[in-house]
């Protein structure tokens, strides 16, 4: 029986929430701190709003609620069937409602220890107890360690990123089979937003597991954080229960321009494998030029690369480098914090942050 | 403890969605069955879109997550601070966000029992228990039935739209006082999807009430279903709680086009008085029309008018529209069941609805 003489504060679900990277208003900063694009969306992207300005008076008109036009595009570049697909506002709106749908019917969450930080977040607004992974020493996914300990009861749900954030390590997917063959009594999620980068999608284990969840999001690879579309795919009667706890919370999420320019993306491929293989080398030359500065960092297969240097603390690195105009991500936990996670950019970018490296050590 | 042995779709949070009205994909039906808005946005609305089209590199960033440009216009226009303004992907958002925020701390949640059927989905899906209040004979609001019966225990909440949807009934707001002055320990969501065509905003009362919530929409007076946008205003503490929950749900929810569109919009005011008037002014002359024709509504101050006629039921009606392109909503719930909900379009639409129904009857 709840207290009387409670206020209505008192009845407040009361959460601390996750903090992004910072937005700076400074165009001249090189922005290598959340992970974004450096090139535009697809030119097909920009004629796509072209034609909804042209069709303004269509937007008094609620959007389709199925997003077909934008989850037929996706089916059709995934090659899995329609029903198979989930989109959402972000994939982190794809994460919220699936920890809702999945993750809330007791029992103990499994998460690695050193991974996006969101994910405790949302354990903690659903009030979902979990339990931490801890990574190997060389930042690698141990598959044997996800599994019920003595002291988790049964396992609510297990989620992990692939390739991981912020290390950008790729777990082979024989590891991400043995947590599905280990763990067929609750859904595993693996997120896959940085999987466009050169590593290898769980897609094809869908045929076999029936409690896999994919993520993966237009934020990155595909350079529409500012628009906010993410997706997931899984087997259809799991899909069907993500949609019916979204139709319960929110029957219209993707508005008109989401579909329309969402879909123009997905159809341009050539653009899209062109700018993340771009990225792709940027990226293994600049880990050359970290490997030559005496940067410590694990093989990365996203966006970004995360690395340490044995003779300076990542707080002084990222002061240095922001006062000379480079933004990178810097997290204060216990075993982590002498790294810095730093986004690709273009390649003059990177020169510039390997010339103000030469200059800090 | 739970049970051993518990498959996935055992841990699923099963829940019956929401339903929306039909979205045909025939352009020549006159669409009268889910309140959209006859007239386009605001030409302003488009002229954002085409420097959005301009700005189409700028799409790879993540778009500001506190929407500041649309909050401080929208505080501009409603004359509070920016710091009492939560905006959101349409009013349901906002509203699936608010039931999270405060509704689940225990007690029952009040609602009409006429009213939008998504605060039923909405306690479904949180498991918040619920009772419906009914509403008087004539379709109004009772303030006095708004407190809680022996039955309840406490309150988790009280929501009610004004207008409430689908009757149109404005409550005056004397009576939302009433049902704030009497319930002080719970929060009370006064849902005012439909205020902009005629009715009281309960804003005056936010100086008085530190738990009353307002949300609005621009769905349907801003001609603008198709960007979802909706928003609360409220005491500052009682907005940072509901944000502290939108920011551990998805940090960025209202992408760079609903901002810039948005923000276009709230400046034309000139156009959105018009606009509204005009719709309001269609609304009076269609009532008059229903009133000649026999049948019976109660006074509508939103964007719709809920009627029936004696000698036909609603099935029949809604059968007989459709059958020569109308399309109308009707809800298949005891008390209303032959009731229309009929959408005010344009004059000539509305000529239309009277002219096929003068044949019908």
């Amino acid at each position: 029986m709840a207290a009387k003489n409670r206020t209505w504060e008192d009845k407040v679900r009361k959460v601390v929430p996750y903090v992004a990277g910072e937005q700076p208003k400074d165009a001249n900063i090189i922005k290598l701190n959340t992970n974004e694009n450096p090139y535009p969306p697809s030119e097909k992207v920009r004629e796509a709003m072209e034609q909804l300005a042209e069709e303004a008076d269509l937007l008094r008109l609620y959007p389709d609620m199925d997003a077909t036009a934008l989850v037929d595009a996706l089916a059709q570049y995934l090659h899995v069937d329609s029903s198979r697909i989930f989109v959402g506002v972000g994939s982190d709106d794809v994460l919220a409602l699936s920890f809702m749908t999945f993750f809330c019917g007791g029992g103990t969450l499994l998460f690695p220890d050193i991974t996006y930080s969101f994910y405790k977040v949302w354990a903690s607004l659903y009030r979902i107890p979990y339990r931490t992974v801890p990574l190997t020493q060389d930042m690698r996914i141990d598959p044997a360690a996800f599994k019920a300990g003595p002291e988790d009861g049964e396992l609510a749900g297990i989620i992990l990123p692939n390739p991981n954030a912020p290390t950008g390590v790729e777990a082979p997917q024989a590891d991400i089979e043995a947590i599905l063959q280990a763990n067929p009594a609750c859904v595993v999620i693996v997120d896959e937003a940085y999987v466009d980068f050169g590593a290898e999608s769980a897609l094809p284990l869908l045929e076999k597991y029936d409690n896999l969840l994919i993520v993966q999001t237009f934020s990155k690879s595909r350079s529409m954080a500012g628009l906010r579309i993410g997706y997931a795919v899984g087997n259809e009667k799991l899909i069907g229960f993500l949609k019916d706890v979204k139709f319960s919370f929110n029957s219209y999420t993707l508005g008109r321009p989401s579909i329309l320019m969402g879909t123009a993306s997905v159809k341009d491929e050539v653009y899209f494998r062109e700018t993340t293989e771009k990225i792709a080398k940027t990226r293994e030359w600049f880990s050359g030029e970290l490997d030559r500065l005496g940067f410590v960092h694990p093989q990365s297969r996203a966006n970004f690369v995360f690395a340490k240097h044995p003779a300076h603390t990542g707080e002084e690195l990222l002061q240095k480098l922001r006062a000379n105009g480079i933004l990178v991500r810097h997290f204060a936990q216990p075993g982590i914090s002498d790294y810095l996670r730093i986004t690709i950019g273009r390649p003059e970018q990177m020169k510039e942050v390997v010339r103000v490296l030469e200059e800090i050590l």
